[in-house]
Formats: structure tokens, C-alpha cells, sequence
């Protein structure tokens, strides 16, 4: 008898980084499972120590953490997450970065830049991890910088579904920037094929001195605008976009995006602008200062738990791109 | 005396495959040098031979190649010889691909698709490349594909300075797809800030069923339109965008693209089309049957020969991206 | 609780390339399972698109290709769909190249010359591949290029088989090349320790300028020669060697070789050489217009089956060198 | 039907190098299996020759080996059983190493060393193993020098219990080396709070030629000192300080060490020494000349027993620390 | 004419993250250059940008940060400069690390816990580094996580130096922590031989419930006791060992250290300790409110630029440790 | 002033481990240098010391080692030795390894083997080797296990041209394996188009239980056989040639082999065998015990110091194909 025969079986756990630990429990309990205990702190100097409370021997892990500020932080405490996991014999590591962290310096703007997106894909890869799930990419591009299986999943139908149930008059899809037009374009034709427009940023040619102009690109008068973006920062450009569309005869504006990044004057500048209602995900958690009378929160852990499910029943997560 | 001292130098040496000889002699006479003499043959079953017939131990080689069709032909051939110069000791190995091969498959568009690009930047690495020497990548993202560096140059400026000095008039930037807006928005930045537009593929909302239909988003009328992209490859969809840019009232069409592919019936579209010319730079060769009377070639010679330049000298190749 | 468990299965998938669907359907047939539908095509300038047309999430895939002309062309294919399997998610990947490609540049036959056979089974480890499976390699050292477990099968008990049972009289077994006689001396042995020789290839001594000449070396005289080679390319080696062997008194001459390449002049010259028959397998397809009278072709199916059976249930392949 | 599918099961196999086939059939017979038969030799000129005589595809493989001299050659031994297995589709290969070679070259001591055992973890990982399972590292650090998990198995339980249940006397915890000191805090702790204490090796400062003196530094007088280090190579330094214990007043001294290295002349000076009981663990065997009377062997199989079992059933082995 | 050749030349370049620029400042002008300018800020949601104002192409570049609190923020920043010189074609890259992030995590204290410093090591490898300069490690095994050369460097004697010229009476050399007594017996040897002792932690045994008490071990009385560690955290462990050298009957107690963390109560801690002095380097920024009467700076930049200098130069970095 | 500049310059070092020290001698003769000052032991237990007593960073080194007998004992301290010269800055490394490690081991013959030349060309990557220089491998595949510049230089020049000189009469060239008959034919056309024979073994088919009995294939009568070679292990194969030679007719047998492995009986045989003489190099070490006076060693040191000239000052190693 020169070996020892038993039944294979495979086993799920799902940790969590610091980061957002609600958007974490949420996909637990659609899962029908509890997060694995897990100590996570800083040392006095600022050294994060993690260490898990249970065996992940032989599971198929999947490491959950939420990019906010301090961002840095976070994606350290996943790395060092990762490698206490691969060193525990985990079988398979998946890492969740709902927001994908650096996810705009993926090109070289200029000479002499990194371009960190593809820095913290090989971090990723080299702390452990065999694969990624992560939401909306600021570009789909992201997707090749991680030598393995990425599964980009797409809030568009979460969001396009509340947005379709909630403005049923005469709607025009406006991308605030010539860049990202694309992602508007799948709006336009998810809405049915409303008209697309978007914001060109422009020096006035008489005067080349001043500060360049925000004009609208397509037609808009009439109608209420969807101002559509992978993410809002600071805010600037999206609030200026309502305003141009106002200032271009819409009847209306509301700005939906799937990363409520919200940095610095951000929360102001939405309470304040021309648009109805601000819709996002809680990709990224939302502290209850930043939440304001006209911003709507939709949930993306049903999403996210499905995936999981998926990739450990070994199902297909391609079925997800069109729920 | 336990070590041989002597002064360290340098050599460059330029190599190419069998797809574009001309371009490469061009690039070699940039540099007051001659290709180094390659044995490069197919054997009966297809498999490609190559050797190199001088030394090149030591050496800084530049391997050229053009992507043109029969491209996995030709891909091979680069990485084969690759493979050689590795085996044979050079030094450092450079890739030059003017046009990065399956650089539109860049993500995945749906699931199980290959990220081809990606893979080519591996296969690449694997062969023994040092870096990659391309232009104008398909999206710029492709960059952080390659674990090296990669230069990526711009033809703008040698089109743009053509476009400058040829077409004095009330100029129009349109960009034939909103995913590709934003290298629209640069044309529009270098001619000195005239209007941008793009074409709107949309279904016809009454008639659902009929094919798309074009549509100009954006000021066009009583301008002569520089419709813009990386690529021409059938022609179809810029041969449609010229005539929606005449139907929106342009005075007159240029088409303007870095890579000539000019597959299967991009030839007759483009001399039947409404544009009066048609520019591209020979980063593809075009055999004299690809070539017709509104067709303007402008060599990417001289800035392919600079970049090497700058590569072999330390020199700084940030500054060829504003010459 | 921390955990969801469930049972371990495992999924066997086999897909193929477009090169020889025929083979991919017996091997299927053998296995009593259907090839996963695949869209394979190429684009206008020959850039490769794969698409798998179901989930192949956790599967123990297997990805058939033969790499007949245009050979480059199918081994991209074959790189690109291993690339679309590892993206996918599936669990493992096993290469199918019954012919392995460029395994004759097994080494540098000269100083900067590439190692071909070297080279593509770096690419494709580099493009996801876990495993190779592969029949009669040109030499067996090419199994130690790949970082990974090659399942080298060989044809020999299949070939013999019929050899035997069709040619009962006095045999000899004839290398038509001196470096190649090992397999010569493998046949000699399963043929019962029939005499063995081998062509030596000359130069006349007398008249150094004249080509050289071909010598049997070993007693061929009133026997059936049986000249064995693993692969028949343009057939010219081979028709010279049937010619050496009745010109040294054999009494018939059998070709008989694993990989009909079958390049060029080849089919010309096996039909009028003196050979009675010429036996191989289809690890390479053979269109209907290479096919002649004295051609005998044997299905290498049911060996392939058979090592993907043992593959994918932990079986043992050692077995299948001793059918 | 695109796929087949059965349910999953997993294999443990056990195959062991010849350094230490005694201690592989006590794992063996504590899991209840059988050593799989190897076949291993040495050829003519000292090249290794390795072979399963069955099939260990899809096996979760753990490959035993002592790293005792001649120590390169098992080394080599086991690295060329760990390549056999990879090439041979072993699914898992945890390499044992109870004794990890070169522990003691963790570092650079002075410059243009080399740092070993790195160099081990290396050659380990580069030949196919996943895992290792090891006993008492030199250091711990050297955890960190393998790119995956390691098993950092402890005797102390082992060896701590014999000591409490044979000399329930005063005691005291001798280190015989400063840099080694944080073992015999951990021994002292395990004792209850015995004292402590080291061997400083110190020049007299009155007679700066001399060779160094050895001090006890710490509390010993009037108690039995349980001298305590991770090995015994030649026993110089542990003997010259059982003298220095005995000198400072001890009433006796036990020695204890994990790995019975016992190099040259180590057992004479064992043997002659003023120690009572020398107590190891049969990590590294021990030839029966090597044997005498004051000394005490336990065996190490059940905890590497206990080990690969909880490994392949997906255990935890952490709880292994707590015996 | 088929190369160009040219004489070679080398450059060595210094760039710094924005922990320390004080320490780079210094190593700079001690190199007679001067830092290359470097655009670094934080986004606003505090993703890191980074971007080298001049060419580096080629060059032999030297990267400075100093690893204090945010210390994760710092980290990951001299790692995306690192991938920005790797992609703007630097010819080497060297890491410098005077205190090495994560050391003290260097190896699985329990189960399931990361071996950061391993992680870090590899990050810098994955990033792009080429070796690490660093002083003083927690543990010299770190060296051997990196895959690479590591220049690990002392700062003993300039501590040393300075303690001999300003502490001509009787000394005595303490370790705070038996782990750490390596450490002491350096610097005993380097102080002509004075006697070591160490702090031994122990629960009274009359009393375990109660907290741990110190214990010196080893000879301090009527002599200045040097307490030497390779950090100050919080200060807690140290400060209570110079009580207990004090309670010993020491005549007095200067603090060593090579790295001042003084993290969270440090400053207070030391400030009203019983040591006279606290002499500490500079490998870490000291604000003006973390600096104290009895604190002592020795800058640390003249050993960096020596090792920067040797290594750029190719001289031996070995005598470095022998100053 | 923000770089540094000094000129570049490359610094030759040759250092060996303790196998062959005479060959290493001759060959820094040869260079007109020295051997770098290497320091290396055995501890007790046999693990091997390792540290150069000279800096070598910056430097192109050669590390020397021949693996005779203890084989697995010379290439660990080669490994070890690669391992102190990475961490200590070597610019560049080359292993010259003149009788490669497990050469014969170049191929799975049966299942569940090793392929341990692979493994050792992975071993040597891993420790460090930038490239390998080596003679006469057995066979000539082995080049594309290293991932890397392989200088595979060969003896027959030096061989041939003493047979040439000292046997003017009839030749013929022998292979006493049907396996190896293309280094005969090299030998024969070297030899200006001598006749080709080789051994066969055949079993009798009338007493199939009997051992196999070696019958010449080739025409040898009246003629001097050279019997060639790459290596002469036992000598078995090769004694049993000899007479088959002489049983067939010849005049007379010569025996030329390159490498000298001389195993067990070898001696013994060779110097009672038939052979008028036995030619070999010197790139294994004989003792002084196992020369005889038959036997002639040509020395490889001018053909190694040839190629690490070349390779040092980046000439063209291919020029040493064709003596």
C-alpha cells in the first residue's frame, strides 16, 4: 500500500483588510458565510501586523480590501494579507480591489513617469496572489497588467437600472472628458440609445491667455443629462461638466459613477452643483460626514458575491457582464 | 595581478527581419551605418531559419521588424531572431516594432478572449528583449505590458507639420470612433485649437432593426476635416466617418493615420472615397499595388533612427515626443 | 462559520486549433466526449481572434494544434488560445502538438543561430501552459526545454504493428542518416533483432568535387528494407536511401515515419521512387492532393485518447511506451 | 457533452533519499503506508541515478531526506527526486528536511561569502517543490529564504518533556553561545521559569595573546545545567561549556540538542565529557558506532508523522508548536 | 561598416523620496553632486506621483528613503520611483535603505503570519532594484531575502568611536533583550573586551500571576553600563533595562542605537530615563520636537556616500565594515 | 551638476574551485593573469566553505571547476561559489564547466526519470551563471537547457590534428554506439573522408537468452581504427569495440575520447586492451595512479583560454569551431 486515497473537497474563506469592513460583511452574508477572524493592526512606527485566527490551509481565499486614503496603507495590508496567506498554504488567493489602486497612472503621460497600475499588479503577483476580481477599471486595459486571470466585473447594470427606473423623461448620456467617452457610449446604447455628448476642454482662441472652457460636444438641450465616469476625485471636472450641460439648455442633471473616490472639496462641490441626485457604489467606504441629502449609495457586495460564488463553483463569472 | 583591466566600449548594431528591408536600410542610413548581414530563410515546412553572419557579442542591437501581413509569420521570425541574439551574446536587446502587433486586442472585449497584446509583450521578454522601440500604440496602455522599458515615439509631429504646411484653411479635428477621441483632442491641441468631433455610431431609434447609422457630433460645417486615427486597416468605418463629415457640411476631408495596413479592400475604398488625401507614414511597407494618386507616405526613418540614437547614447528619447 | 465546503470535481475539456480539425474529432470520438466550440478567425491584416464559446472556469483543458504549413501561423494560434484558457481561469493546460514545431533547431548547428525548439516551449510556458503532450520528438532531449512534464508518446508500437503484420519475410532496418540510427536500432529490436544499417553519406574520394555519394553501411542483400525516420519533409533523403538500399541488392524497400511534413516535391518523390509503400501517421493532416496509391496512413487518435485519459485520471503514461 | 466530469480524490505518496531510510519507514509506519520503491544509485563516476517504480501522477508527494555527510551528495540526491517527481506530473512536492543543509551560512559574515542556505531554498524551489517541512532552523529566518510555505516544526515538546520527567531536580538553562540564547529563554520558560544563563568566550584582558577563556555569565551554582542548542557538530564548543558550567559550580550538566551532527571527532569528546546524558533527536541517523552509552535518542518521526498528515488533510500545523 | 562604436562611460546619479531629504542632502554633497530634481506629490486621494525632471537613461542610479512613520506611504514611494527608472531605461538600480521596513517581521513568530521583510524584499526586486544599500538590519539573515546584492553596512563604529572618546571609565556592554546579545558581544570586542551582560525577562516564581521582572545577567556593577540596540521604538524595553543596570548597582547608563524610530511615548520615555545619554544616527528624520537635551545625532550620510562611492566605483564595500 | 561621470572600464578575474586547480593554472597562464585568491573548505560535517579573498565587484568572472569524482561535491562548491560572486557585485559570471554535470542524463529514458542535465543548467541559472562555456557535450541539445549564451566549444581540432600527425597510414573511424555515429562522421570527414563503421549490438538470434554480442557495421579490414568518443567512463563499451575492431580485420585500434572520466576498472581495462594507444584531455584531472603508458592527455587549457578571451573582449567565439 504505497499511497493513501482520500475524497477531495474545496473550501471558501473571505478576509478582509481594514479598509471597509461593512462592504466586506455584506458579501459574507450573501454568501452565507462569516469573514475569517483575523488580527490586523499597527505597530507604534506604523508597521501593519496581520496575522489570521484560523487555518486557510488548503482553502480557496479571497482577500477583500477597499482602496481609500490612506491608500498606501491599504494596499500594504493586503500585500502583507497575501503573503501570510501564501505562506500559510492557501491553495488559491484571490485578491477583491473593488477599485483598483493606481488605477489612472496606467501609461506613461510623460517620460520618466511609472506607471504604478502595472507596479501593483506585479506587487499583487508577487505577494501571492493567483488572480483579481475588481469593478469597473478606469481602463479595461488594467486587465493585462496581472500575469493571471482577472475577472472585471461591471456596475453599469446596477446603476443603469436605478437610473432607467427613476428618470423616465427625455435623457442625453455626457462623458466629461474626450478620454473616456467610451464608457458613455455603452451608457448611450444601454439606455436605448439616447444621444451622447461630452465636454471639450478648450482655449478660447481669442483670448489664448486664459483658462480653457468647458464646451459641450453634442446635443444636450432639453433634455436631462447623465454625467457618467468611472469615479469621482476632487469632483472639479464632473461639477464643471453639469454646469456646461446647464449653461447648453439641459433640463436636468444627474452624475452617476461607480467609485465615490470623493477627495478633498469633493463633497462640497457636489452639495453645491447644478446636478439633482449623485448616484454611486460603496466600492469605497463612505464615512457618514461624506454623505450628503442627494447622494444615493447602491450596494455592489450582491455583485461581488456572486463573482466569489462563481469562481469558486467554478462557474462562469462571464454571465455577470450582462445580469 | 589577479585581473585584466581594459576600457570598456560600446557597439551598435542594427538588425532586421524580412518584412520591411527599406524602412530598416533608411534607419541604417540615418545612422551612417549598415545592417548587419542576417541569413533569414523559410524551410519547406515554413519553419524560418536565421543566423547572423558577424559577431555580435557584446553588442547593443536593435532588431527591426514590420508587422505587416503574413504577421504571425513575421512575429515569429522577430522572436527567432531574438532568441539568436541572446544565445550569441549580445548585450542588449531592443525591439523595434513601428507597429505593435495585436495591439487592438489590448483586453478582454468579452470573456475567454486572449489579451493578445499582452501575450506579445511576454513572448517578447521570453525571447530575450531588453526593451521595445514602437509607435503609436493603439492605446498607450500597452506600454505597461512589457516588464522594460518601451519608447514609445509619436508620429504626430511629422504629420501635423504636414497637415500644418498643406492645408492653410478653417480646419475641423474628427475623430472616426469616441473610444479614439483623445488622440483627436491632441491634433486638435497642435493645430492650434480648432474645433473637435467625433462620429456617433447609433441605431436609428424608430427603426431598430436597421444598421447603424453615423452621426457627427460636433461643429464640422464649412471646415475642412482632418479625420484622424493610429490605424487604417480595411478603411470601412473612415470612409464612412468622410461621409458623414461631408454630409454634416464639411467643405473637405483629409484622413490622416500613422499605420497603413490597408487590408482587403482599404485600397478601393480609400481612392473612392470623398477625402482628397489620404497621409500615412511607412511604418507598414506598401507594395507598389497599394499605392495610389491622393496617397501621401511620410518616412518614420528619420525619427525611428534618432530614437536608436538616443538609446545608444544615454541620450534622453522624452525629448523626441516635441520635436 | 468561517468556511463553505463542498466536494472536489474535476472537468475535462478538450479544444483544438484550426490546423487539423479532423484529428481533435477522432481524439474527441476516442474520449466519447465533443470538442468545446471555439471561435477562431483571422482578422484582415492576420491577427488571430479566439474566443471559447462556453466557461471553462477550474477544466483540466487540453489544446490540440498540428503544426503543419503555414506553421508560425498555427503556433500563434495555439499560444493565443492557451493565453484565452489562462485568462479564463482554467485550472490547467496541456499542449497537444503531436508534431512538435521547429524540434530539428534543437540546437546551434552553428554559432548565432537560434534554438528554435527551445524557444517555443518557452513560449508557451510563457503563455500559461502547464504541460506538453507530443509524439516521436525529432530528439528525446527536446523534453527537457520545457520546465515542466512532457508526456512523449511515440508511434513505434503502432508503425511496427503493421510493419509486421504485412511484411512477414527477411527484413532489415535502414537509418537514412547516421546521427538518426538509435531509432533505426529501436526498430531493429521490436522487429525481432533484424541486421541494422545505416546510409553514410560521402565524398568520392577521387573526385572530391563531385557531391556526395550515398553508402549503405550494413548487410541489406536479399532482404526487405525497412527505412525508418520520424519525420518525411521534402523526401529527398529518403528516396536516395530506397535507391541506395536496391542499388546494395535489397529485394524491396518500406518508408515508413511518424510525421508526413510532405513539403514541396515531396509526394512527387515517394510516389516515383522505388519504395513499395510509404506508412506514417496523421499527427500532421494530409490534404486529399497528398495522398497516393502506395501511401498508407494510421490514425495516432487512439494514442493521443488514450494519454489524455491518463492525464486527466492520474493514470500512468509510462504504460502507453509499451502498448 | 463538452466535458467529462468525476469527482476529485487526492493521493498522499512518501519517498525518501538513502540517507536516512529508517526514519522515513518510522514516518511511514506512523501514517500507516508505504514507502513508494525507489530506485537509486550511484553511477561509475558519481553521478546520481534516480527512479519511481510507480506512478506518482496527481500525488501529493513528500520526499524525506537527513543531511548528513556526505551532506551534497543527499543534497543532490533529493534535488534530483524533486525534479523526477515535477517531470513525472507530481500534483504537490513538499520537501523534508529535518535537518535544513547549510543553516549556519544564513548570512554574510564578512564580505564575498555566500549565504547558502538561500542558495538551498533556491535550488529546492528551482528543481519543483511547493512546500517544506523542516525542524528547528538554525535560525528562523531562514522561513523567509524560501519563496513558499514552509513547516517550521519544533522538538522542544519532544525533548523538554524527557528532560522534566528525568531530572525533576534544581535546574538551570545554559546557552553555550550568545547568539544562541533566545532558544534557551524559550527552554527556560518551558522548565517554569528556571534561571538562566550564557557562555561569553572572552579574551583575558591581562594576557591579550592567550585564546579566549570561557565565562559563565548568569546563575548556575549548586544546579544541574541543561546545556541546550539546535546541533552538535564536533561538540567542542557545547563540551567546553558543560566544563564551564562544572567550573562555576553546577552540580551536573545535561546536554540536549535536536540535530545529532556528531562530526569528527564529536562523540569522543561526548563520550570523555563531564556531562551525564546527551540527548538528540534521530533528525540525522547516527551509525552505531556513533552510539554510547550516555546517550539518549528520541525519534522525530511522530511529529514529521503528525506534520504530513495534517498537510495533506488540510490541518492546521501550527497547533503541531503546542504538542 | 556594420556597428558603431564608441567609448563607454558611466553616471551615477542620486534621486530621493521625500522622507529624509536632510540624510540625502548630506550623502550628495559628500559625493560632490547634487540630487536630480524629482517631481513628487500626493493626489488627492493620496495615490503617489512621481517623475524625474531629467534624463536617467543609462545611468547608475541611487535611490534614497528613509522608512519612518507614514512608513507604508514611504515605501511604496521609493517603489514607484524604482518603476520609474526601470521604464526610463536606468542602467542599474540601487535601494537604499538605512533602516529596512518590516525587519523586525522576518520570520513566522506563530502561524499564519507574514514574513514581511521577506515581502518587502521582494517587492523591491519586483519593482526593479538591482541591490539594496542598508545599515544596520534587525537581523543580518535579511540579506539573504533579497535575490541580489545587498550592502549591508555598520554603523558600530562611529557609535563606537564616539562612546570610546567620550567614556574613557569602566564600562560594561548590556543587551536589553537575550535575543539581541550578538549585538552586545560586538561591541564588547570592540571596546577592548569589557564584560557583557543581558536582560533576562522572568515571572517570579513565587508570584506568576505577576508581571515579568528584569533580571541583569552578567557583571555591571561600579561600571558604566553602554546599553546597546540596533533600534529605539517606544523605548519601553530599553529604558526599563537601564533601570535595572541602575538597580544592579551600575554607576551610570548611555543608550546606543543606530536607529531612532521614537515612536508614540519614545521621546518622553528617554527624556526622563535614567541614562546620561542617548546616542543615536540619523538614519531615520528626527523632527525639532523629537530632538532632547541628552540626545546625541551622528550623521550616518559619510558612510553612505563612501558605499555609494565604492559601489559606483567597483571598489570593495567590504572594508567599509572594518573603518 | 547632477551626475557623476567617469569612464567606463571591464576587469577580467578567473577563479576555480578545487577539482582541477592545475587546469585553472594553466589556463590563467595562458591569459597571463593569476587566479584570484579563493578561500575554500569542508566544515566537519561537509558542507563547504566559500569566500574569495579579493573584491570582485564590477568585475567579469570565470569560475572553473571540473566534475570528476565526488562529482556532486564539485558542483555544489561551483554552485556555491556562483552564489558569493552574485551577492558580491560580479558584473558578469560564466561557469566553465569543460565535462558537464550529468550530461548523460539529457533525457527521459524511461518514465519517472530525472532529466538531470536540465536540472543542473536551472541550478546554475538559479545560483547565478549569466552564461556557460563547455566542451564537447554529449550531446549537443544540452545548449538549450541554459537560458543563456552557451559556448559549446570542441576538442576534435586538437584531437584530430594529433592522429593526423602521428597515424599517416589507412584509417577508419569507429563509434562504438550506434547512438553517437555523428561524431564519427565529424571525425571522418575531419580526416578527409576515412570510412565510417560502428559497433552493433546484437543479440544471436539462435541463443536469445545470450548476452549481446558487438559486430562491426562498416568496412574496417586493413585498416587503423580510430575508435572516438566523447568520454571514457568504465570503459567497458569502448574495450569491447577495440576488439570487435581487431576481430573484423583492422591493423590496429586507437582510442580518442575527450573527456577522461575513467571510472572504476577503467584503467585497468584500457591499459590490457587491444589499443596501441588512448588519447585524451585534460578536461578532467587524472592522478597520478591512473596514467599509463599508452595513454597521451592533450591539454584544452589554450582552447578554454581562447574562448574566455573572446568572450572577455567581446570577439567571436564561433572562430573557435575552425582551429
Amino acid at each position: 500500500m504505497n499511497a493513501i486515497t482520500t475524497a477531495g473537497e474545496k473550501k471558501l474563506v473571505l478576509v478582509t483588510g481594514r479598509a471597509n469592513l461593512e462592504l466586506a460583511e455584506q458579501v459574507a452574508e450573501s454568501l452565507g458565510t462569516d469573514l475569517l477572524p483575523t488580527d490586523a493592526y499597527n505597530f507604534a512606527n506604523g508597521e501593519i501586523y496581520v496575522r489570521f485566527s484560523e487555518s486557510v490551509r488548503g482553502c480557496d481565499v479571497f482577500v477583500m480590501q477597499s482602496h481609500c486614503a490612506p491608500i498606501n496603507e491599504w494596499l500594504m495590508e493586503q500585500l502583507i494579507m497575501v503573503d501570510a496567506l501564501k505562506r500559510a498554504s492557501a491553495k488559491r488567493i484571490t485578491v477583491i480591489a473593488p477599485f483598483f489602486p493606481y488605477a489612472r497612472q496606467d501609461k506613461k503621460h510623460r517620460g520618466r513617469e511609472p506607471i504604478s497600475a502595472r507596479l501593483v499588479a506585479d506587487l499583487y503577483r508577487t505577494a501571492g496572489a493567483d488572480r483579481i476580481i475588481t469593478v469597473d477599471l478606469h481602463t479595461a486595459q488594467i486587465q493585462g497588467f496581472f500575469d493571471g486571470p482577472v475577472d472585471h466585473l461591471v456596475a453599469l447594470p446596477i446603476l443603469a437600472d436605478y437610473v432607467k427606473r427613476n428618470y423616465p423623461g427625455k435623457l442625453a448620456v455626457v462623458s466629461p472628458d474626450a478620454g473616456r467617452i467610451k464608457v458613455a457610449e455603452n451608457w448611450s446604447e444601454t439606455l436605448g440609445g439616447v444621444p451622447l455628448a461630452f465636454i471639450h476642454k478648450t482655449r478660447d482662441i481669442d483670448r489664448p491667455n486664459q483658462t480653457k472652457a468647458n464646451r459641450v460636444v453634442g446635443e444636450v438641450e432639453g433634455r436631462t443629462c447623465v454625467l457618467v465616469d468611472d469615479m469621482i476625485d476632487t469632483g472639479g471636472t464632473i461639477v464643471q461638466a453639469a454646469e456646461a450641460c446647464m449653461d447648453a439648455g439641459a433640463t436636468g442633471v444627474v452624475i452617476v459613477a461607480t467609485h465615490a473616490v470623493f477627495s478633498g472639496p469633493a463633497v462640497e462641490r457636489l452639495k453645491n452643483s447644478v446636478a439633482s441626485e449623485v448616484i454611486v457604489t460603496n466600492t469605497l467606504p463612505l464615512p457618514e460626514d461624506k454623505k450628503f441629502d442627494k447622494l444615493t449609495i447602491l450596494s455592489i457586495a450582491p455583485l461581488l458575491a456572486r463573482a466569489v460564488h462563481e469562481v469558486f463553483e467554478d462557474g462562469s463569472v462571464t454571465s455577470l457582464f450582462n445580469l
